[in-house]
């Protein structure tokens, strides 16, 4: 085996052996293959591709490369990941539903960075919590409460670590391929066993093109079909950020408002939706729709609140925050930013939005910066929405005068008003499983 | 201007821009781009190709990223390139011979590496003979005696060294652009202004078909074409070495026998054809086939030898091998190999005879490796002849006993006899100009 003959058959366009895969992901995450033969290889697969075994295949030698988590949780450990948004709080919300039908949602989750922000990020701003648990705890919260969060181990599939970071630097992000089996790497190193998928389509998300976002679902689920594992996979639009609110202890008190009953909309939806997947891909409901009537059902009961208080309490977080959110960190400024005149919310720019709140001290340029937990803003209008000059459309929670006066510019910036009706963005575009791609309607 | 951009058009199939090329050049030779992002770029350009504007760019940058000669030597600047070879001593013939024609000729040269000599090696038996002139020496010895032959210098085309060590370590030799800037990158930056091409083709070749030759030929043709520069190549054979004798001292033996009008056949042959092309190319011919006439005269008259005996006291040699030719170092063994069995000579492995000649010491296998000048074999067949059991087929100058039998063994495992007649080996398939291309017939 050597890596010459494997980049020389990638570069031909042969497919790759199951054991030429295992050879170099072993060398990338060992070191002992040089940069350069990475980067030429990564190349060769961008411009050649690769099928669907190789793909599982690489996902699997990627995950084997690292410790691999064989969890026992008394029941089928269950995860969900998305391909990224702003003010996306999904997985504070369904973990806890989906736990409360009786799920095991395992889940790693990593730091935010750029303009979106990580689960990780949201649940340090609860005073307390603890999101780097050891192993044997970790699994035992998921044992005894159905859920718990906590950060991305370090040595969870170090092959997949080194050719990401390659990528980046070598223009070979945008490989269907390559970022298929990337996300489900650290997915499979984590046990998890069923995962649902939440692919983001539209600017700003990894593929801007529909038909783009649908090839990358289905090479997801592609490579659960190969690896024996239940995979499904959703493509939802990102026209605008899902929740209302955009910051750390900010989308955590949305997340308790939604699971409280206090607050509804599309961030609800598509929880519900994904987490009815979760139940039926963990085998917990016979079908998608039965597992719908069941989060509804731990909704309105208020066990999905009772979940997350459980997983707060058992990761060391303050409870209490989910009957009083007055206990969540708070910004000293609170600016109601008003609209100048009068129409149609017809375009909202959510990587503007995201990099707005990152600049307020929401997010991170450089992996070393430290977050401010409060900071961040409400929106208060949707696209479609009609508004009147002088009415607040978005409610900035600031650290300061200057930080506040440069966010309002910023989120007036990522806003476009029209004179004419524009319609509401599209919340769920298709659902991809093993046995086809489903388009949806609202 | 930033190296991601520039993978990225690539990546694309887009051309890149002259000024896209120059930065990447520039950053290969001082090495302010890394070996990973060049080694994606150059997998994107072998897959994705370079048009003839980007690959004389590419030349032309390359060239330009180290000291580039400016040659006055009192007429056009001549050079001639084969792309490898075995037993190939057309230089050490042609150069005298276009000298006398009134040529320029101005070679840099390579030492030889793997089953290849190189010219520089083959000069360094002649007792005395300095190969490492400073330039301005080299420089007069061209201008006063019409060819000289020295080491290519250090810092020539710096942006190919690193380039061309990385293609080989990343499955990127195979790509006719990246092959034929190379070439002529270090052409140009030694500045000559008409270039001959011998383009080998067949097996061991760097281009095995006769259409990948012929494309390789035409997009060295193209460069000269875009870069303001006279190149025509020339596609010939390498089924058996050119010449009979392999070895250093071997070699030049040969040389000055066909300067002396003692030995003809194919070596000549071609010396004769390419020399003419040069002197056309140099504007000192009419034409070619007038340039085969002056080529001709020069060679019946001595002119040839002369300006050999010439060209080594200049370089510091000892001239009289010219007219004694036992003044060249000899190997302690002389040993015949006769014929086992009666049959035509019908197929030679020339890189296993190369292989065998680098073994004996004659070549290195290793950079660092002391050639013994005197090693080798003189080749007593061609293929197509009809040899008798018994018969001489090849006579082994060797270090000793035991070097000579291994020798004889892979002389023999590289040859072919057969019971049926074989034609003999085809010398001439194509002649490239920027006209187009002529299949020649023999």
């Amino acid at each position: 085996m050597d890596i010459l003959t494997i980049i020389e058959d990638k570069k031909q366009g042969r497919a790759l052996t199951r054991e030429q895969i295992d050879y170099f992901a072993r060398g990338a995450a060992d070191g002992s293959l040089p940069d350069y033969q990475l980067a030429a290889l990564l190349m060769a697969i961008r411009l050649n591709g690769m099928d669907a075994r190789e793909t599982a295949d690489l996902t699997e030698a990627m995950a084997q490369s690292g410790e691999m988590l064989s969890p026992d949780v008394g029941g089928v450990p269950v995860d969900k990941h998305s391909t990224g948004g702003v003010g996306d709080t999904t997985t504070l919300i369904l973990a806890p539903l989906v736990a409360a039908c009786g799920g095991k949602v395992l889940k790693m989750s990593g730091r935010g960075l750029g303009h979106t922000g990580g689960t990780i990020d949201k649940l340090e701003s609860i005073p307390g919590m603890r999101v780097e648990l050891p192993e044997e705890e970790f699994l035992s919260a998921v044992r005894s409460v159905g859920c718990a969060v906590v950060g991305q181990s370090a040595n969870l599939a170090p092959a997949d670590k080194r050719l990401y970071a390659l990528r980046d630097v070598t223009a070979t992000v945008d490989s269907v391929p390559l970022i298929a089996s990337s996300i489900l790497s650290k997915k499979f190193a984590g046990g998890a066993r069923a995962i649902v998928l939440d692919v983001k389509t539209g600017s700003g998300a990894l593929m801007d093109s529909l038909e783009g976002s649908i090839d990358l679902a289905r090479a997801m689920v592609d490579i659960g079909f190969h690896a024996g594992r239940k995979i499904v996979a959703v493509v939802s639009g990102m026209e605008e950020p899902l929740g209302s609110h955009v910051g750390n202890a900010l989308e955590v008190k949305e997340a308790i408002d939604v699971l409280s009953g206090r607050a509804a909309g599309p961030l609800l939806e598509v929880s519900l939706f994904l987490g009815a997947q979760m139940l039926y891909a963990a085998g917990i409901a016979e079908n998608a729709q039965k597992g719908e009537e069941m989060m509804r059902a731990a909704l309105e009961s208020g066990a999905g609140l009772n979940k997350l208080e459980e997983m707060i309490a058992v990761q060391g977080g303050d409870s209490r925050i989910c009957r009083d959110i007055s206990l969540l960190p708070k910004a000293p400024l609170i600016v109601p930013v008003p609209a100048e005149k009068d129409g149609y919310l017809s375009h909202v720019n959510g990587t503007a939005l995201g990099l707005a709140a990152q600049r307020m001290g929401a997010g991170r340029v450089k992996k070393e910066d430290i977050i401010d937990p409060a900071v961040g803003f409400v929106m208060e209008k949707r696209i479609g929405d009609y508004v009147k000059a002088g009415e607040i459309i978005c409610t900035l929670h600031a650290r300061d005068e200057a930080s506040a006066r440069e966010a309002e510019e910023k989120v007036r910036a990522a806003l476009t008003f029209s004179e004419n009706p524009a319609n509401k963005a599209r919340l769920l575009y298709a659902l991809v499983t093993p046995e086809g791609v489903s388009h949806l309607s609202e």
